[in-house]
């Protein structure tokens, strides 16, 4: 199936795809998340192609999702770090993992998320920034924004509540 | 690229990723938040070919993330809603815009949330549901969970904080 680019389209669901939509990305950034930051590494633990690797690699820093820092000079060698761009994945990692937990983890979560405030083990609550009261698919109504084109009502003017 | 299966992968990010990592997937899962359930809608919406709505639909269907429900008789017409599966997915989703408007959408939101609590335009805030208290990257560490195999440990023993 040909990889079409979303770069052209309003959405922003799309543009986050856009840069991390391959499959592979997210999974590098995962790892980054756990303090992964050389390619070797990221290597043996992805099981990935170096090829392929250094395509996605290159990829997430021209999108400036990861830099890429010398940390030694002779021979130079660079790691890869997440940026403020890359650390702002984290709720789209967290509520990826949370979903894959629940419905597709039949002997339980690989991996545990321990908050550090009250040491259990964390499950993300979401709730509105403004008024602090639960947010979820039913509280919530969609517009068109400030970055609406005309197209974009169309698209508003078709929904209904699921 | 050849698209490879995470299908053994012991991990929920993967398997999520397995579900809705195809770009158009998670186009069609927004579409369906936004009340679409009819293949001739997603398709003038997405402006995708037929032939790759269909591939994608089957596959939601298939992984239990949209069911196919009948809507009329004469001719047999069906249409796609989202399941409880499915409709798990809004974080995800949600996360993914947010992450979007701020770093992809330079000239605003072209869409914004409006939440009916309090009817100001919603953006997450991620708390712990144990304890309330904001859950980001810095205030958790990861552990191996019930689900975890000898290799998980290996995965989390290299962890280091980001």
């Amino acid at each position: 199936m040909q990889r079409t680019s979303f770069e052209t389209m309003n959405c922003s669901v799309a543009q986050c795809l856009e840069v991390v939509g391959e499959w592979w990305s997210m999974l590098i950034i995962r790892d980054a998340f756990l303090g992964v930051r050389r390619f070797d590494d990221f290597q043996s633990r992805l099981g990935i192609s170096r090829n392929i690797l250094n395509v996605r690699l290159t990829s997430l820093v021209e999108t400036g999702v990861l830099e890429r820092v010398p940390y030694q000079e002779r021979p130079l060698r660079h790691e890869y770090r997440l940026t403020d761009k890359g650390r702002d994945l984290w709720p789209v990692l967290t509520t990826m993992r949370e979903w894959g937990d629940k419905w597709a983890a039949p002997n339980g979560a690989p991996l545990e998320v321990v908050h550090d405030a009250c040491g259990e083990v964390m499950h993300l609550k979401h709730t509105c920034s403004t008024c602090g009261e639960p947010a979820d698919r039913r509280s919530v109504r969609v517009r068109p924004g400030p970055g609406a084109t005309p197209s974009d009502f169309d698209r508003t003017a078709l929904v209904a509540p699921t």
